[in-house]
């Protein structure tokens, strides 16, 4: 069975493997406070144009979303999402479980709009009954989102102008943020430059594990380590996130395998659109949704392992393609035949 | 200036003031270990052919509703409710703020369904990955809703048994509960049957303050005096809240107050019918929404305080008329005639 | 029997329950936006030197310790507290449940001083690991204390001292406010120059119930009536708490009641020390500490009821007796007679 | 520099990395649903003598102890601790963050005994005043302890035997694991019998990261998965965990490395003996703690790296040298021989 579920079934590219294993005589204090953290952190900023960034690694994506909201809201404050964010429907409350409400708002093609965020900024502003609702204090967006799609440079500077006239911080979870760089026209320094904290997804793309959070906001970087430590988001054996920070970022390979990924997504989307399949929504981006026949569904099953979306209608289905850093150009020429073959 | 803006606008009703003014001589035990909260129980369960129900007395009704969830909730556990239901809405997240998420379902007429209740369960029954997800464990009704609606008996039932297959407490907010008990087919006893726990309401229908609450459901009895305390609901002198609901229940002065209430809303809901304004909403109790005019809406500000609702068009807008057991009956004269001069 | 068990186990100051049958006719606003919560915030203000003090009217002593502690503290910051305060002892762990840690100190006769809080703080600084443990944000300390004793003006000094020094929130729980003002040379005017925020108890001191909140640091005013709505601390009908504080305030009722109560404790006090019965702590304030023989406690617990503290050894026991505002002179006459004959 | 400050200093033991190296070009099920996990669990469970055990692989301590607790403690229940309990001193309030207390016991040689275990539980449930205090629910021992002592078979059956009594949880944390069972009567198969739930510590045994947790009592086991997911204890790529402890407990290698690091830290404790150096506490394990002169602790200071604990007084300070699995012997002569001349 070839895998094309998610983008992270594999362990790691072998370039971290090699960096490891390179290492592993070496000794390092712990809890982040080591070189390859700081080497890692003077990589990244040098894409960021941001020389105060403060640059944190942490293990995984549904951790750094709690830890970096409960680290920015009061109790009575609350986060604005997509209703389609992965916050709100796939961590199980844990943001809720750190006691503040998500405000979601409906999504449109995975996206939520500057004018949106406004107008639930305005109706708190102008309720007249501000001690009885919770306060929206931070916009939450997925770049690229949860149906693989991204936001560009204006719609982002729009939010980000919308965010400064309310006081609402803006985070970016960049869990695949790798795979949505090279499909729009933002770059990690309009990131920087737009959102008060953001991060570069390890995980899924390319890293055996970890995200990178960039704080711009001095606001967000008061003893942030601490909310880390006290939601069990610093690692004992921090140089290990730093060292596979460094050697992703380092040189480029971050975005080398990541665009690599999207470009046999791409290949994906254009041999359904040949066979007159249609895409459940426009990606530009690794993951690819499509709906199919029961029949054809059960066909492509038979040798390739994707994810189920959900029941369109008696006979179609939606379902994820997902390509990472670790596919195959081979499994990808398999695939094409295949759906051509449907 | 004539107060129909909601139902805790006086004090107390008298009966209540006279029981505070000749136990005021008298001493007893805090925190609701004393005669008063015994005899004001036992007046309750009269009514409720439920004879292992606990009864407890809280303050408010924010309050209520939070110690109960948190009380019967574990973490990941989500609490279902209506979109317009007071716990998502008006109560500045404090159940997110003890750490659950609400899930919420569109209302109809400030309702939910068995059928919809039953969906959701399903989904996270069918779900696959409900360690990704909250799973719902509570339904929370108002009983009437805050569109002044109330459920009949039949839809409780319905409710009740979706509850009983999916492993849901139902858990039914009584706030306005007198004005509700006689404007449906629904009881005392009926709420106690189907309901794992509810609260007859105190602070707007006639009591200084208080909230009696009502658990069925032998696994919500264990140690709930301990979430009482821990959650700042346990009045140290809190014999003045048996005294009140013992005043209120003994003799049925708490029936007999709301439905002089409900009489007095038939009277302005014709009213404003005769005139040819329409109703927002249609309902049987205390809170009457209706739709009118700028024009309209500002004549009647010159005389009465209501509560304004929302903007509907360019010249509508949606106002609530509110009665409670202090509504005199001059009151009701009053704004009846100056309806009709519209 | 007569009770000397605490200070809440009658209901009000007849000027309070005058006051509530006087106005039980108006109708007010909803959750102490009235005039009365403004006149008595006005009257409060009087005592206080401090023009710009914030002041909010809450319903209990454990709702109003954790409602301000939870709203001055971020999640990974704890509160200092003598192992003896009330929050650590006998609030079911509700600080906790707001997220946060209580750092004990050692009591010395109830209270801690400023070189224990010293140390803290600078344990803190110097550790070098403040990513792995709490920073110590708040003190709280009683007045008086859970023995009846009191701060002096200059301890209170040092400890407010060291808080600016540390940038610690200085926090004076009064739940027995009125019962300690007298017996030290401590005022309002000093709390409020002293401290960043404290109360004026209402439930111990006269009212019916409520805790009056003057905030003086302008960062723990922001939004504070938010986290009194989440925290279920915001009574519907606020101008019930207003009234109750403006009538104990207006005129000075609420010293002048809280005096004659101190006044008999001391009569108690030497009523025990001429029968040679030892205190078991010196208590210049309304609650008295003595230890007793076995027999001694159960003759006296014949006629009269008393607080059960602690076994000392095989025949001594430390029981406390509570004067309050509505002991009565006769009730100490007798008392005091039944000690002499032990 | 030689490191001998803590015992996760280095990344991983090489047949981990070996491991992780063979298995990188084969693709897995997410979130430990994997076969390598299923391997891993199996090789655990051949040591415990309790096939029902559920076994579940989180990545830190930290965050395995706050998850543990907030799964198995209500909002007011706290958990039991020795004062120099890692949850309490170096956690920054992770347990405190999930809502609860911990009540503290004074350490003797960093234990605590079933007899003070059972005095605080017997307060609570003689107290009379249940809701108003916290309900230990749950004891938490570290072994090997904080000062690297173990509790032997027979004391842990005592505080087995109190913790049912009472009905209190046994959690044991097992970060240094290992390090302890050779150094104790217990065995794997008695922690089964005697926790309702510990953990095999992998971080400081050998694995790059991670944490085997055993849970033995059913009503911990309930949707723990949630919980995992819910604090970000759930890796994205699970398996990773599942393969490093399958490595490491497949053949004994757990069990080897740690003993071989116990006995080099035996060789350094023997070096301070002969020394005259006293010990600071005696320790059968990695961690050994002695009180040196400053002059010493310079001398020391010079070639090597190790933990600073405390001034004991004037001229003298206890500081702690930690062996590891990745310990080499030229480290351990160079520091004999280092200490002989001191």
């Amino acid at each position: 069975m070839i895998r094309f579920n998610n983008d992270y079934n594999h362990g790691a590219h072998p370039a971290i493997l090699e960096a490891l294993a390179s290492t592993n005589n070496d000794s390092y204090s712990g809890y982040g406070l080591d070189p390859w953290c700081e080497k890692a952190a003077a990589e990244i900023k040098k894409y960021l144009n941001c020389e105060n960034a403060a640059i944190h690694f942490l293990v995984g994506g549904t951790q750094t979303n709690f830890t970096v909201i409960t680290a920015a809201l009061r109790p009575y404050q609350s986060v604005i999402s997509a209703d389609s964010g992965h916050i709100h429907v796939h961590e199980t409350g844990a943001v809720e479980n750190c006691g503040h409400k998500i405000q979601t708002l409906p999504a449109v093609n995975g996206k939520i709009s500057a004018a949106q965020i406004a107008a639930i900024a305005k109706r708190y502003a102008d309720s007249g009954i501000q001690e009885h609702i919770t306060q929206p204090k931070m916009v939450y967006l997925s770049f690229p989102t949860e149906y693989g799609t991204v936001y560009s440079k204006k719609e982002l500077e729009d939010i980000h102008t919308v965010c400064k006239k309310y006081g609402l911080y803006l985070f970016i979870d960049g869990a695949r943020l790798g795979y949505g760089l090279g499909a729009s026209d933002v770059t990690l320094a309009d990131l920087a430059r737009l959102a008060d904290v953001f991060y570069c997804g390890g995980t899924k793309c390319g890293a055996m594990f970890g995200e990178a959070v960039v704080i711009t906001n001095p606001a967000l970087k008061v003893d942030f380590r601490s909310y880390m430590k006290q939601n069990g988001a610093m690692l004992a054996k921090g140089w290990l996130l730093g060292l596979q920070f460094y050697t992703l970022f380092n040189g480029g390979l971050y975005f080398d395998i990541t665009k690599k990924a999207v470009a046999y997504a791409m290949k994906i989307k254009e041999a359904f659109a040949q066979k007159g399949i249609p895409a459940y929504i426009e990606s530009p981006t690794n993951q690819q949704f499509v709906v199919v026949t029961e029949k054809q569904m059960n066909q492509l099953a038979q040798k390739y392992i994707f994810e189920y979306e959900e029941k369109i209608d008696a006979d179609h289905h939606c379902i994820r393609f997902c390509t990472s850093w670790s596919t195959k150009p081979e499994e990808i020429d398999a695939l094409i035949d295949d759906i051509a073959k449907l």
